[in-house]
């Protein structure tokens, strides 16, 4: 079905863009836009980037088949046929930078960088913001909670309540990439080769006679795969008295029991009362997985109550990103071809954090060559710096110019790494596991004080004075 | 690319719950299952219903191909090759009853009960309730912005800020079900038949030398759709005095200027100066388009303080539903088959509202034939009431069983329509335009204390006595 073509996931003003860059014949023109979000989600002091592999993938399939030409013929706007000729031979034939996922990134940085054709870039807009917005939030809220259980195991458990089957399945992704271990969702599992983790259901127990009856039937149709939910009927007096039993059984046939599941009542006290329970029926190994609701404050205030849990099975919170579902991802035109040269643009607003950052940027992470930190990310015009030299910058803060600090002995690693180069793949993909690995890495180059989850320090995030003297000179323009 | 395929779109504890049944030789046993939600989202006094569409086209799809045996291959649970055998042959063979799309549905109320083998109604478990989930939640508050801007265009334009494809063209969908106009996504256009709509973006006006030229070309390009977008520099000193110098240039050629579109700033005060200075100019009829973060509690606030706005872009709001980003709705055993008969099924919980509602059950909605209004919900056990014969019944609170209601004057009609029989699709599915117009009617029918945004008054929803009855039955064996 032609349909599952992801070309038209756009908002229609592109093609009309499109349409009025042909009708004057400027769609070759050249066109560089920065994707970036203002600001972290859910107080965070940090992101993780996730959606690239999406967006590759996306931008390699793009192509205008004869159902997207009969669709676009039936529009209002009675395009011209000679337009829609020029789509059937559309191609993505541009650059595109960005960031490796799994990177921990911060507001007002170029995440993704888009030099092509206006006719190309405008397309793009929508479907690369709607993956890297989705993604970059889910991984960044599977982050959070991976701060608080480092040592835990966590499983992602979300996909009845995510926002249709797509979220589910990148959602899972970007919860791998952060430090899950597994998820439920077994589509997610086959695409990506993700663990995937999951027990039994209430209707399990409810299908049977009596809930030990249940659970021995489990337990004799997957031996060795043995996890009860407990919580059907009553959990301390019925649920964990009934996992034991069958523990015991087990045990005779030389199997274990692997754990129960809580879902439901006062996690702290149950896990406790239940971890006394199998401790003192001889099953000190029989793990307790939690779930009901969870997100990183109610794991972490568990975790302070000294709950008994050694996995969490995270749903409806964590894949939808309950608290913030959306991370205002935007995408901006930041230098456009005026007679054969790239001239940067900005947008002016009455919000002055919405005002753009002008010019095509090149964006480095200043890591301090006696600690190994990050000290801040930097971004500077294209040739007019030497910041790869390693001379001596200073970091001033953009709103508070008179607040800076100098820094000479660093090492300036570039955050955008080339991903097409006109049109050709140039990127090998990394496997999910090495990207999984990169961001574990990434976490070590940063002090605590930006990681916790609750008032964190902010990461600096600077422009160099040639940048900052461009963007001063294009306001007093327009204002 | 079989991983297109949505078979595997469910969590893996319904696969190991399959193969236990297939171990124990149990999957062909009948069991009964109703979805519904248990508290209304947004502190709104209804919701509605939508993903029947995607939830038969999901059934019928259901099929488990090489790639998907090869994957439940690699598992650790060792799955049977017999059992994969099993799968290879798996159809859906059951029964599927649900309330139509654009139904206003309630809390308790079953909106979607599968009968099946219960190898079946396990598997589809989780995908039924994530389309259902969703694409209800975007209906309803799609719905609540409709009830404040009821006489206005809604536009729905929040693909960049979805979470992930599938939900931008659902939602699109939701949103046009409950009366929104259009979709700026183009793929929800092409494959659901929604209407289109777009201007252009803050980049086509930085695009050229001057706000001016801008317009100008874009009006030069699609002379009959011009709606300009006037605050990349200055709303009111720049972009509609622009505005105005193009719609005069346009009724020099005969043409008119569509309207213009705000998307920043006092959109009160924006909209009250820029619709006086077009009236001045001899435009009245050019429109104001409003978009910037709206949702239902913004659009009432402006259009309270007089705001001038004849259509609203809503994005993020809507689309992730933002104030709430999902729907709790579950999928619960009400029965099993016992000995070749149906026995009801109960599940208990610490928390009473958890409990589940045993027993497959008839829903009807109870309408006055005086007034033709809807007096509640009423929920039956087949075969032992004779409500459809219109006697005289007890509307009595589940919760305080002192407070009831008698009516006798009414029509019972049933809420449930058979969708699939005996795996067999038995349901026409309406026509987009159809379900629009159905979901139009269904307000009709319900008195607007039950339909505004906040603390609306709540609407009955009832079981019958022998219901409650069999309920209180089962309680009392399991505590």
């Amino acid at each position: 079905m032609s349909s599952e073509s992801l070309t038209l996931h756009t908002d229609k003003y592109q093609i009309n863009m499109m349409y009025a860059h042909w009708k004057r014949g400027t769609l070759n023109e050249k066109a560089v836009f920065e994707a970036y979000f203002r600001k972290l989600p859910f107080g965070n002091g940090y992101a993780v980037f996730a959606g690239l592999e999406r967006i590759v993938e996306y931008v390699r399939g793009l192509a205008f088949g004869e159902e997207e030409i009969r669709y676009l013929r039936t529009q209002e706007e009675n395009y011209e046929e000679r337009f829609l000729e020029e789509l059937r031979s559309f191609a993505f034939t541009g650059s595109i930078h960005a960031v490796p996922e799994g990177t921990l990134v911060f507001p007002n940085v170029p995440l993704v960088r888009v030099e092509a054709r206006v006719f190309e870039a405008q397309l793009i807009e929508t479907a690369l913001l709607n993956f890297m917005n989705y993604q970059t939030l889910i991984a960044t809220k599977a982050s959070r909670i991976k701060q608080v259980a480092p040592q835990d195991k966590l499983l992602e458990f979300g996909t009845r309540r995510a926002q249709e089957a797509d979220a589910a399945i990148w959602g899972a992704r970007a919860t791998y990439i952060a430090g899950f271990h597994a998820t439920s969702n077994m589509r997610a599992g086959m695409r990506f080769g993700i663990p995937t983790s999951g027990t039994h259901a209430h209707a399990w127990v409810q299908g049977h006679d009596s809930e030990e009856d249940a659970f021995r039937e489990y337990a004799r149709a997957m031996p060795d795969h043995v996890t009860l939910l407990v919580d059907t009927y009553d959990t301390l007096k019925s649920g964990v008295p009934n996992a034991i039993r069958i523990a015991r059984e087990l045990a005779g046939q030389g199997k274990r029991l692997r754990g129960i599941r809580l879902d439901s009542g006062d996690l702290a006290y149950l896990s406790k009362r239940a971890r006394a329970m199998l401790d003192e029926a001889g099953f000190p190994e029989a793990s307790i997985v939690a779930s009901n609701d969870l997100d990183e404050n109610i794991i972490a205030e568990l975790k302070a109550q000294g709950a008994k849990i050694d996995a969490w099975g995270v749903g409806t919170q964590l894949i939808t990103a309950f608290d913030q579902p959306s991370l205002g991802g935007v995408y901006k035109l930041v230098a456009r071809e005026k007679n054969g040269k790239l001239e940067p643009v900005i947008k002016i607003s009455g919000n002055p954090e919405k005002i753009s950052n002008p010019g095509m940027k090149e964006a480095y992470r200043i890591v301090n060559r006696e600690t190994g930190m990050a000290e801040a990310d930097y971004m500077t015009l294209p040739d007019d710096e030497d910041i790869c030299a390693g001379k001596p910058v200073e970091l001033v803060d953009p709103l508070h110019r008179h607040r800076f600090k100098r820094v000479d002995n660093y090492e300036a690693l570039p955050l955008l790494t080339p991903i097409f180069r006109e049109g050709e793949l140039v990127y090998a993909l990394p496997k999910l596991e090495e990207i999984r690995s990169y961001h574990e890495q990434q976490l070590t180059q940063f002090w605590p004080e930006h990681l916790r989850k609750l008032n964190p320090e902010q990461y600096r995030v600077n422009f160099s004075p040639a940048f900052l003297e461009l963007k001063d000179r294009l306001i007093r323009q327009h204002i």
